[in-house]
């Protein structure tokens, strides 16, 4: 094969944030054209180069762009390196015996057009290319696991219980038979199939309205927002509820994260507030994409993206986390090469 | 028999306390002399008449001098009726079938000479009466079982684990082979053979000196204190690291609960944090006592108390929990009638 080279687009980080930027688009991102790459690895090298078709756009990745004197569970970005996450690929070169040209595949990727991968072992293969590749940006992906794990793992949820919840874990809820209540930090029209849903930014007394939609406590709260919010849930939850935390993105850009009040609950409620990553859960991956695969094909998950075109939107695209613009998972297209769609009988 | 009748000198609670008069004491509870009880139960009743020997002084009794507009876990206190709380006493006239004259048992009393027990049912009879009696304030009653409990069953010990505990709790760490690190209000001059100790309210800098203490992090923390010593301990703990909430007595005397900013170090680092109340393993008691009783005998656990004399101390007894004055668990010795001490060969 002859050595073809190729210009890369990308997204590097210019300089490091501070944490009260987080929800500010400055000049901390460049996108530059960098020079040339080869399109094939080096030989022998056990690499994988990829094409790049999508870009997650998660609320960690704001995070990472903090120099963090204490080191956090994932490193910080450098200035003057590409912006990286998890991304939807093509391989164009493998010197990796489980990798061929042309396989779909996810995992860790540069935000840029063309990536060589390293340590090919940490990616993922693409078993259903039926559906939208998009998807493995998030609902067939490790946002979906995260779900999943943090529903049937972490929650060990009872038929009848009553959860406010993301947007896919609370499908999950809704198939295992629970009352389900979305919170989002945006006015959510869909709902899901959620018994109902409120914005919880725009509540003036949040624990009010969780008194409200939940009479009888809450049995089991998947936080992923962190300060008022949890001061609000905690009095509102039942007697032995969990709380399942696996975010709190309202703390992610404050100088300092805000004081919660109310966790004496904790001990009267006889709660358990458990937190998880699902890089500890990762060996359930294949499991979780059959099944998740199967309650998309039969419509019993739904599941809503925001897609935004080209690496050059990729910089406010992550932003509008932050500004609550994004209405379900926010992506970026790279480049669209969408397998020909498997035709069921 | 003949009916006798004695007066009856009792502590009562004249008038609700506000949350910030939790720590002081004022005029908030009497000591008065009243009218002559008669020493039988009423023909017909299942009751229990008892002498009170010992009763326990406990923070949360200082919490049901606060009249809540939201009921917690146990009712609040009524003005002018008795002071009640767990204690030890002597079965004095018996209506109900499993007591009679004589017995030793421990459970809730009036803070008064004599107590009519409507719920006989609640009373647990005193097995090991070679120990001190006033044990059974503590060490081998709801506290000892709460230890036990947090210990065992909620902190899922491995050998070599470390933790930052209680009195009781801590020897059951020790027993089970952790290291372990006391941390009280006090100077802790004792130790209670741990491997090290500190006055959590002397050190300038708690998560400094928690990281002094545990270079490779803290795998329990059993949580009785919250608030800042909370904030202290979470980024200390160790990776999928358990804390084991029984109680935050840091808490329980301020107009609103400190806020704890770093609760982002439980998804972070996975960690479980659960509260657990011993109302619900009073299943274990008998088992919990025998154990408990063998550890004391082989000196494998050793108790402090700090005994005054006297109903009429009662209320300043209580107040020292809060001014950090009482070193051993705080109570009242009301009657002294120590069964004779069994002699072992």
């Amino acid at each position: 094969m002859a050595l073809v080279a190729v210009s890369n687009k990308r997204v590097i980080l210019k300089r490091y944030l501070t944490a009260c930027e987080i929800g500010q688009l400055g000049d901390e991102m460049e996108v530059v054209t960098a020079e040339a790459v080869p399109l094939s690895v080096p030989a022998g090298s056990f690499a994988v180069l990829v094409k790049n078709l999508y870009i997650s756009c998660d609320p960690y990745l704001r995070n990472r762009m903090i120099r963090h004197e204490v080191p956090t569970y994932i490193s910080d970005f450098v200035p003057g390196e590409v912006v990286t996450s998890h991304g939807v690929m093509k391989v164009i070169s493998s010197g990796h015996l489980d990798f061929k040209a042309g396989d779909l595949v996810w995992g860790m990727t540069g935000w840029e057009e063309y990536t060589l991968i390293n340590n090919p072992e940490s990616l993922f293969k693409i078993n259903y290319p039926e559906f939208p590749l998009s998807n493995y940006t998030g609902v067939l992906e490790m946002h979906g696991l995260t779900a999943y794990v943090g529903f049937f793992e972490m929650s060990k949820p009872k038929k009848g219980a009553s959860g406010a919840v993301g947007q896919v874990v609370g499908q999950l809820a809704k198939i295992t038979g629970c009352y389900v209540i979305g919170s989002a930090g945006y006015d959510e029209k869909s709902k899901f199939g959620f018994d109902d849903a409120f914005n919880y930014k725009k509540e003036q007394d949040l624990e009010a309205a969780l008194r409200r939609y939940f009479p009888e406590g809450i049995d089991i709260y998947y936080e992923n927002v962190g300060g008022k919010m949890l001061d609000a849930v905690l009095p509102n939850m039942s007697l032995g509820g969990r709380i399942v935390a696996c975010g709190m993105i309202s703390q992610y850009n404050l100088e300092q994260p805000e004081g919660v009040r109310n966790l004496y609950y904790i001990v009267t409620k006889r709660l358990r507030m458990e937190g998880f990553h699902v890089f500890d859960y990762y060996d359930r991956y294949y499991r979780f994409e059959e099944e998740m695969a199967g309650y998309l094909k039969e419509e019993k998950v739904s599941y809503v993206e925001d897609v935004v075109e080209g690496l050059d939107t990729a910089p406010a695209a992550l932003i509008r986390l932050f500004t609550g613009r994004s209405v379900g998972k926010q992506l970026v297209a790279v480049a669209r090469e969408q397998a020909p769609a498997h035709q069921e009988n």
